[in-house]
């Protein structure tokens, strides 16, 4: 293989009782990415569309996957690597983990498949150091992987794929500001007391146990986030207004997509979705915020080859 | 039914990753309790055996428990209770819960079962207050459920019952001192840093993935404990040998039961259970402590009636 192409997802992390341990990959919203074999040694960006995103292999998170892989592997070849960003950085919705993701799968099909799906999680987080200043895993994870997936450890690297209920939805609402990561940090609390701790254990242990059991009362009850939401929705306008309206509508749960300013709601079914999307949609329509919305079931599969 | 004999099992609950959230129920360790129609309304205790525990209805588990459910049923009838305690009181082994859960199952069962089994966790909780100040269900809840019980919030109270991989055995030493539950409770930080409550919630999380595909490698790399073992294990004599010794014949992860003395390990297989239980046997016959031991199954079933 000389070439591919590769549609890499959108991802939702934290998902509101998985803060930094839970996230999921969207289905139709996500990148394309291209990726072919050169002559010469290195690796080469040729193309960005629709992000302002650096050309420089060091500084771009698909840039420095495939470099490390093909240091790694000491493959006597070159990569050029052609991006079209569908889903913005800043989003709230993994755009540096499509990104780093889709290179390390990417890279990894061109060398005839020398790593391990695990192994690929490794690579891809050297992307969202460069991109974030983290590596963070729950986002790649989730586009190598698909479906939802849990950070189970760092120390070893531990990611455990989880079953997704069949009727399981997702609407996402992107309102167009910019929340900058460093803030969606500072303004966490540093320490949480032992029974919010176990609160949020417990909400996560139940979310796990439901999505075995397809149990969508359980799920629904179980997405509540003590450790994050109460602090990052002041970040992002109008966000108790659009909670509300989902779950008045029919969501199983509302929150906040990474560390924001995207909003996902999860609803059984598409007709549910659907209602959700539309009451979402009126509380920023009501706004001078600009928006994107996207209705997507849960990718099982990951990054798909086109 | 104008009498019932049960087995109401000993419990341990926090099992590591799940401080306040978990709990499981034994097979063969486990209180006897008579349970008889009288004619005079109210409850009366005749006889206990096997622990020094008061008469007093008002002051004893199981004697609130069944006042508070005829009470509430305004039946007709009086109920007399015998207690055979074979888990001492402060053992860490539920023996506060196995007498509250008991009564509330076997009241139930006399009153031909008016209530749901989360009433009867409710109900057994009016116990665990009288008998350790707080009325905690992780241990009434794996007592009445059986199996791995996640006690997943309690406003409202919700009890997920969860599955037991086949093979899992657990052994238990219980060290004949007192740790004293208010010692327990302050020895623990009031908070924690936000990085170990996301990591003692990846831990359970990990855990339920792992009963749900009997995956013993992510059970054992899930058993966990960064809030209270690092801080009570100081109050358990020759806890971290007894540790060292289950981990290194093979049990899949060893910890404290409830708030201490008793020490749990699981095993996959019972040939390494006996293994286990032997090595750990060793540790505490090389000091002056007296101790007993007991391995058994996990309990699918909870309550039996005799």
């Amino acid at each position: 293989m000389d070439k591919i192409k590769i549609f890499s997802p959108a991802t939702v992390a934290n998902v509101s009782c998985g803060f930094d341990a839970l996230g999921f990959a969207l289905n139709n919203v996500g990148d394309e990415m291209i990726f072919e074999k050169t002559g010469t040694k290195g690796v080469t960006i040729s193309n960005i569309e629709g992000a302002n995103l650096p050309y420089a292999i060091k500084h771009n998170a698909a840039g420095v996957v495939a470099l490390a892989m093909l240091n790694q592997t000491k493959a006597d070849i070159g990569i050029d690597i052609q991006l079209i960003k569908k889903v913005k950085p800043g989003s709230g919705l993994g755009s540096s983990a499509s990104s780093a993701a889709g290179a390390a799968f990417a890279v990894n099909e061109l060398l005839e498949k020398p790593f391990t799906r695990l192994e690929l999680v490794e690579f891809a987080r050297i992307g969202e150091r460069v991109a974030c200043g983290s590596p963070i895993a729950d986002n790649v994870a989730a586009v190598i992987y698909g479906g939802f997936i849990l950070v189970k450890s760092y120390h070893p690297l531990t990611i455990v794929k989880l079953p997704v209920p069949k009727e399981l939805m997702v609407t996402i609402i992107h309102p167009q500001i910019e929340v900058r990561t460093e803030d969606a940090r500072n303004v966490l609390q540093p320490a949480i007391p032992i029974a919010d701790a176990v609160r949020q254990a417990a909400n996560l242990a139940g979310f796990i146990s439901s999505l075995y059991t397809s149990d969508y009362k359980l799920l629904s009850k179980s997405l509540v986030d003590v450790i994050a939401e109460p602090y990052r929705k002041g970040l992002i306008p109008h966000f108790d207004t659009v909670k509300t309206a989902g779950l008045q509508n029919g969501a199983l749960g509302v929150g906040i997509s990474g560390s924001g300013p995207s909003i996902f709601a999860l609803s059984k079914g598409e007709d549910t979705a659907e209602k959700v999307s539309n009451a979402i949609r009126e509380v920023y329509q009501n706004t001078t915020i600009d928006f994107k919305m996207y209705t997507s079931a849960i990718n099982q599969q990951g990054i798909k080859i086109l």
